[in-house]
């Protein structure tokens, strides 16, 4: 039984989780749960899971809670410090699947309390990633990424020593504007970008996908989690997202990871490692599939994962200053307020003026990135004047 | 410094090894070379090698090896006895690369000593599977595989436990035929079933490649290797032969193996297990190639492959007359003797008449083959008469 920490239980990652953890009852041992402000979705997952703590985020909701969990032997909390709690108390292994900035400094409690982390938090490493990889190896931590594609090169590498490898290749969909030419690209509409070919996520992260930005964070987290340089970090485009991605190693033996686009595989793999539990995701079947393809990214329709690739190699604040950006930029985006190609412009902007020091706390980064998005949206609201 | 056996260093496999040592004078210490009978190329591998001890398998030519490396402080032997002494001696790691039947007595001396055994003897798992492996588990010796299919396949499951695993999936080219009707196939010419599409390789294994028996063949030796049953190994065609093999695990991942098609990747991965070495393989570029098929194989069209998987699992000695009679049909088609169809039929016949127990010694393994062999010339000579 490993005892089972999941920060925000109640999104996406967290919801896949818990239906792993349901399927294999006899596996993990459920000691904390933990919801932004959904009481009634957390309180179910705790009843369900006979979980030991429930933690809701949002101080104002804890009396909900409390009443939703009463009887059920559940303990509750909230706010910062419940979070904290959940991250650090008796788990062996916690999940850290907390959306945005909001799971920076939880993640980074159960990195400094020594925890197995399994990391579906992209920001942790794009804006934190020297800071938490460095707390990790001080406090013995171990870090599991959860995202296909790391989670891909994780199970590559199998704990090969980094002087086996000679790249590492990062897989990318293309998104859905794969043959889109640039100058179609300036009239393209949210929906159009939103509409991921092979993945369901969520508008956010499918616009990255569209932009490239989003294999662009990924070679900034790529870089922390296997500490290779960015020119041993290479991007293939495969459109049907079969392969998750490679590892290439010295001999010329290149592995690969590939599967069903389910995310409950990766979450699966860093649940059970070193050991595997079955899933219900579908089986890879290739005579199905019948063909892969692959082709280069093109940098010029694609700028933002240059821009990306260029953040990761200027370092410091650099890549804080990359996400936050983009961030507000494809909001601003959705909201049909700038054109698509304006995101990378935006982007390549603000990376442009940037003259801070890298973080050398959490607070630094927050504070970067609070600085950054109210830079970037007054550019934005300049412009619509 | 790994000390290193090569047996039958003069043949591919051994060379390929040879180009790969000198390359990393510094990995290696070569302790004993052996070859059939070509006493040029194998005093010449043992001066540049500083090897300890030459082997010829020919006694009649240990004078003109004597004569070859005078001066040169390298020892001499002859014969099975020779072969031996080279599989067992101070050798770490031996690598077995002697062809046919004549490498069964040297790669099981190497095994019954409880060496690490690079394995490029197809015959030592094809007929004699069950004892190699209940050797190795006795003596201690580990297998380490150089087939290109088999290696993927280690490199997959990287020491997995087989519990984790759902099956292993073993690619094949597909071979010239592949787009081929059963009706052109009776008229096909040795010329045409030689040209392998992919791989440059011997007369008899391109055949082999033709039938899907090479195929088949790798279906028995993974089932001894992995100890998985033969409805847990698949075949998948895949006509660019760029991917090696897959393993499935019970999560729903699949790893697989790529690289260019050159041997010295998967015999350096031997070589340098659990380590890697740099080869001047060329690096696999997904872009370049741009496109991967799959397909399921036609066992209609294909017959070898069903035969071979009857008999891996009927067990006993069918897979000895398997491989016996299929040697013997392959031969007398190069020969023109025989139309490519009745490779398959005079297998097929050869198992069904099978009543021979299972072997209990390699003697046993040689006796079987040698009955199977002169049962299935002499149905061919019956025919031609």
């Amino acid at each position: 039984m490993k005892k089972l920490s999941i920060l925000g239980a109640t999104g996406s990652i967290g919801k896949s989780t818990l239906d792993l953890v349901e399927r294999s009852p006899e596996d993990f041992e459920v000691v904390a749960l933990t919801a932004a402000s959904n009481v009634a979705a957390l309180a179910d997952a705790a009843r369900r899971t006979s979980a030991k703590l429930a933690v809701i985020a949002d101080g104002g909701r804890l009396q909900d809670l409390d009443d939703a969990l009463r009887g059920s032997g559940c303990r509750t909390a909230a706010g910062q410090e419940g979070l904290v709690e959940a991250a650090t108390g008796e788990a062996e292994l916690v999940m850290a699947a907390i959306v945005g900035c909001a799971g920076l400094m939880p993640t980074m409690a159960a990195v400094e309390a020594g925890k197995t982390v399994a990391l579906a938090n992209k920001e942790a490493l794009v804006t934190a990633g020297a800071l938490m990889t460095e707390a990790a190896a001080r406090h013995n931590a171990t870090l599991l990424p959860v995202d296909s594609e790391h989670n891909a090169i994780f199970q590559c590498l199998a704990g090969s020593s980094s002087n086996h490898v000679a790249r590492i290749i990062l897989t990318a969909s293309g998104g859905p504007f794969l043959s889109t030419t640039a100058e179609q690209m300036r009239s393209v509409t949210p929906a159009q970008a939103v509409a991921h070919p092979k993945w369901t996520m969520g508008a956010k992260i499918s616009v990255d996908s569209a932009t490239l930005m989003n294999k662009g964070l990924e070679l900034i987290e790529a870089h922390y989690l296997f500490g290779l340089p960015s020119e041993r970090i290479d991007v293939l485009v495969h459109p049907q997202s079969v392969v998750h991605s490679l590892v290439e190693f010295v001999d010329g033996s290149v592995l690969a990871q590939l599967g069903s686009p389910d995310m409950r595989i990766p979450i699966a793999h860093a649940l059970a490692w070193p050991e595997r539990i079955a899933t219900p995701a579908q089986r890879l079947d290739l005579a199905a599939i019948a063909r892969l393809d692959f082709e280069a990214p093109d940098l010029e329709r694609f700028p933002a994962l240059r821009l990306a690739r260029e953040a990761l190699e200027a370092g410091g604040s650099a890549p804080i200053v990359l996400n936050a950006a983009n961030e507000v930029a494809v909001a601003s985006f959705l909201d049909g307020r700038i054109p698509f190609p304006d995101i990378a412009r935006l982007v390549e902007s603000a990376l442009e003026g940037n003259r801070r020091n890298g973080p050398s706390s959490l607070r630094d980064v927050i504070e970067i990135d609070g600085e950054v998005r109210g830079a970037v949206s007054m550019q934005i609201e300049e412009r619509c004047v």
